[in-house]
């Protein structure tokens, strides 16, 4: 298995990394058009049936593009699934901390402007279907083994959920580093299942009273039970 | 595929089902320790690598039995899965339905008695190896895709939760059943992703200050958090 710093860190960075994908017969047919195909392929076949359930033949047959040529791009399998979740990953994380450097701007953040300035980058990918792909992708990926998960949410949110710890402890002065910690931990599990269909809320409450589309409630939802958790006294 | 009401419907029920697993030499050798140690390996397998990234060769392998054993005990692959859901998850969801009603009979139970009662049964299973390994099995099904998922947890868990709604809106009146219900999957996801080690807090916090043994402190923090959660006042 190739390591976070391996093959892939040769190859030139795509200009096409951030660009949103073009569906159907106007895709794009230069090389950076054919990287993406295969990066949302792989983000929805990872998505359903995780790492060790996808094989690069099934990426290849739904790309449209031969095993080589996935080489080519991502060196092996563990390069190809680092680039899928990074891409949308290291997006979400720099808006982060955007979010947090023009609360700061203004002050020290309530525990609500920090959850918010959090959660928002997240939920909007809410209102694509690739972007659905990727939160179940995301919540799959905390539940694989350490050695393929560990590394790359670290490298896409360490640092980022780090200045996230420091502003809640900012904000509620006197909560150890272990409580921080804790909390800033608690709402990631709370958002990974909240924002990923996988509870399948439309199932469990009378008929239309969820929107799946309506992003605004739930992260209004979700940040209403966050904030209640976060402000509660410091345990002893 | 098996559906829920396949193959397995037939078999006679095992009176080992909850019977605690003795390990090593000391394992029984009879039909019911066989069956007991291929759940056993599965539950370990299907935690490190989900459902489509296990095979019935390495349940056999690990469990040191057939192939055609595991399909005479559980009719197919999903019936495995089902059965080492199972297991554990009506187990815990009796456990649940029990607690809630040892509360009731004392009056209306209170958010943080009802919180309790929930993940109690829980948590307790991380103070053994194979326990660990169910909760990393359970956050993991959340994320399998829907026909694999949806049917079983509803199996396990469907009624217990709904008593919980209904104890979270007698606590708090005026809840309506949208929020009720939100509150109540918000909790799930919280717990799912804090029982179940892929948090890696270890890795967070300065070290010795996080003790994944202390599933006391563990629950303290959670049971915190999520009655925060809850008594927010209600999204209008």
């Amino acid at each position: 298995m190739h390591t976070v710093s391996g093959r892939r860190g040769t190859l030139p960075a795509s200009p096409a990394k951030s660009k949103p994908k073009r569906k159907g017969p106007g895709r794009p047919e230069g090389a950076s058009g054919v990287r993406e195909a295969i990066l949302d392929a792989a983000e929805c076949l990872f998505a359903n049936a995780g790492y060790a359930g996808t094989t690069l033949r099934e990426v290849s047959d739904q790309a449209h593009v031969t095993q080589a040529l996935i080489n080519y791009y991502f060196g092996s399998k563990y390069g190809l699934f680092e680039e899928v979740f990074l891409r949308r990953g290291a997006a979400v994380s720099e808006e982060r901390v955007a979010n947090l450097e023009a609360l700061r701007a203004e002050g020290t953040p309530s525990v609500g402007e920090i959850v918010r300035a959090f959660l928002l980058p997240t939920v909007v990918l809410r209102t694509s279907e690739q972007g659905r792909h990727f939160l179940r992708l995301q919540a799959r990926l905390h539940t694989e083994p350490p050695h393929i998960s560990y590394a790359l949410r670290d490298k896409a949110y360490g640092q980022s959920t780090q200045l996230y710890v420091e502003a809640l402890q900012a904000a509620l002065p006197g909560l150890s580093a272990l409580d921080a910690h804790w909390r800033i931990t608690l709402m990631v599990g709370t958002y990974l299942y909240a924002f990923s269909d996988s509870h399948r809320m439309e199932e469990r409450v009378p008929e239309g009273q969820y929107d799946a589309d309506d992003w605004q409630s739930l992260i209004d939802q979700v940040t209403a039970f966050v904030v209640g958790g976060m402000s509660v006294p410091a345990n002893a």
